[in-house]
């Protein structure tokens, strides 16, 4: 980042439901995505119920730490509802009854046809100073209130009255501090753990830039290294400064980067497949399913995707997916002979140019010192030959699902990037 | 509640990426969960980035306004990573080098066959005077630091590490910081819109007592009614104060609650399968193997869950189901009569007690003014009868899909009790 002053950007969402084990806020992503935008990063974000001596402190180390500052929520009629007045309280600053905006009220319960109640007077004071801020869905109003060299933006809660209220009021003047542009680039990585990654690309980082922020984030079976830049000039400059940075990075980690794109690998495989009119079907034991519902969230995915099997039982896997018992008796249903010929007949029985097949042991029971939880073979028929993985994941049985699910598809990927580039280098 | 000093928490959790559009804490919500049994509520939840002097100033801050401060988040081995650096720092002390922690990492490393890097070697410094906490899950250790008279817990920010950590390790030590008993009641209801339950208990509203909290919480196809109550005394006061309402909510809602405990639909007709020693397979077209997915969630669910198909491809509802290419023409794949064909032969080529079958439109695309996007056909065969279900499921495509299982399992769970009582029945 440059080193010229930014503005210094927090989020306060007020409620005491918000501190309950049930509720997040996530207003603040909206309101991060839209700020973003406009070159301005939220620093910090706040959440505090509805004691108005946690709310004043807060509002007073946000007043010191900050320069524009988000208060969302506590507008309501109720008595619980204190975000106007320990506002006003805190910054010195009266509450002025305004008859216009009482009557705007009226008239908005008169209209629904619901009597008003006194309560909702409170809700016709403002903040000396400030700009009540209209709310169509509702009826508590915003404020704009500057101040001590600050700017507080008061929001209502309830999404569906804080984002038409911020995208028509407070983001036009918001636009006035712009601070230039950002723009956000994401490489997905899977078959890499994270300091495998760090290992390829950290040299790099002391070259990005001083323009460009690096985030590198984990989940089961995939890392993320998030790339953002930000231009005084405009949104192609930032794209510009990200060219360099990206490509050197996407050198390194070649093709175990799945995407640079905002989908999932389920979503890559899915245009791989489609792009070549390639179908896919499955045949899972341990992930019970995961797979083929991976796959099947991916809209359109029936254009691809002929079936999945469930042989959850040894008579199911003969059944359904004519493995020999007498494979099943030598080998055992978790071993890598069973996941090839699972593989293999879903792919020949369907008639499909792939099949995915997967036996293991999820836990938490039901492993053994030789064949231990987390142990999962997966296997990969295609056209001519198969290939089989053996695996061991670690985590609970819905991590070791995600984990499983994760590796067959990216098995797929390489093997469908694989065979273009033969198919490529034939039509050469 | 009682008048008396409360321990002041706040939960500090630290990553640029929280600072994104993308990414909320969800950490909070377990900490959250577990320190209301203690009777202990958070005051300040606070999101900050990796930048150490925004961190430092968090830190400072919460050591000002808080007595306990858990920080979750940036203890990896990335340059990013600065919490067990700057909370050093904030605090005045000094990161000492441990050897007997850089061996088990570098055990950590070995057992799991990776090859372990120099970044690594950063996570084995402790904070001087601090405790650390070992991480089963994981590379990074926490700590639980005591300075100042305020109390520090540093935790790691990915949930399969930060749980068992703060169970095993933090959650004893907190026991003694107990400052009374909260007992939380689940109502989890199936079956019926939020309005609908409102509409049966809320004029139980009123008596409910002071010490008793309500919460009802929606989420698709699933509503909980949340009861907390509050005893300085004990565990066993706070229960008995929540028996009354309880009772009295159970008598209006019924069977629509299929659980009073922490416990999802999968898992309460897994046992009911169970004990009853049926057994399901499934046959699912439009969720794509959600269905089988989560019934195979349950750990021990081998033992009834039988086999799952997911004929996305008419061919596939043909060969794996037996489903009649003429019924196929003639009411199309998303009619009442492929549900209950897809039900009927899954459950007789399985040999299972229990079949279902989904067929439908999840969308976003593929929908008729005849058949609509989100209409969903929903079968489930027993012993003499099948029983087909009608639906239009508003949301996109994952929650036509969740709404869809829902129902399914719903329908089953509706079915095994009505089968209890005719046993019951005839036993009598």
């Amino acid at each position: 980042m440059t080193d010229r002053r930014h503005t210094k950007i927090e989020v306060l969402a007020v409620g005491s439901e918000l501190l309950t084990p049930f509720h997040l806020d996530t207003n603040s992503l909206f309101l991060t995505r839209h700020l973003n935008r406009l070159g301005m990063q939220v620093s910090f974000k706040t959440v505090v119920g509805d004691k108005p001596d946690d709310l004043a402190s807060c509002i007073r180390i946000a007043s010191e730490r900050s320069d524009l500052i988000l208060i969302m929520g506590g507008l309501g009629p109720t008595q619980d509802d204190m975000t106007r007045e320990t506002l006003a309280a805190t910054m010195g600053k009266r509450l002025i009854f305004q008859e216009t905006l009482w009557e705007q009220i009226q008239d908005r319960f008169r209209k629904r046809g619901i009597s008003i109640s006194e309560v909702n007077r409170k809700q016709a004071y403002v903040i000396e100073g400030s700009m009540p801020l209209e709310n169509p869905n509702g009826t508590a109003p915003g404020a704009w209130l500057e101040s001590g060299g600050r700017t507080f933006v008061l929001l209502p809660g309830p999404p569906r009255e804080i984002q038409p209220m911020f995208l028509s009021l407070v983001l036009p003047r918001l636009q006035e501090k712009r601070e230039g542009f950002q723009v956000r680039k994401t490489l997905k990585i899977a078959g890499l753990t994270e300091s495998k990654t760090e290992d390829l690309i950290s040299d790099l980082y002391p070259g990005i830039g001083p323009d460009i922020d690096l985030t590198v984030l984990a989940s089961p079976g995939q890392i993320e290294v998030h790339l953002t830049a930000f231009s005084s000039l405009s949104e192609e400059d930032a794209k510009k400064k990200l060219t360099r940075p990206v490509e050197a990075m996407a050198e390194r980690l070649g093709e175990n980067i799945f995407t640079q794109a905002e989908e999932e690998l389920e979503g890559v495989i899915g245009k791989l497949l489609r792009e070549n009119q390639y179908t896919l079907a499955t045949a899972e034991s341990c992930t019970g399913g995961l797979l083929s519902h991976r796959i099947t969230n991916v809209p359109g995915s029936s254009a691809y995707f002929l079936e999945g099997v469930q042989s959850y039982s040894n008579q199911a896997k003969t059944r359904l997916l004519d493995v020999p018992a007498s494979l099943l008796e030598k080998h055992g249903a978790v071993s890598p002979q069973v996941a090839a010929a699972m593989a293999e007949n879903v792919r020949t029985n369907s008639g499909a140019n792939f099949g995915l097949g997967i036996t293991g042991i999820a836990g938490p029971t039901g492993g053994t010192e030789e064949k231990p939880v987390g142990l999962v073979y997966i296997a990969l028929a295609g056209i001519g030959n198969t290939q089989t993985e053996k695996n061991l994941f670690l985590g609970d049985r819905e991590t070791v699902k995600q984990r499983s699910t994760q590796k067959a598809l990216d098995m797929l990927r390489r093997r469908l990037l694989r065979s273009l580039r033969d198919r490529g280098r034939r039509e050469e």
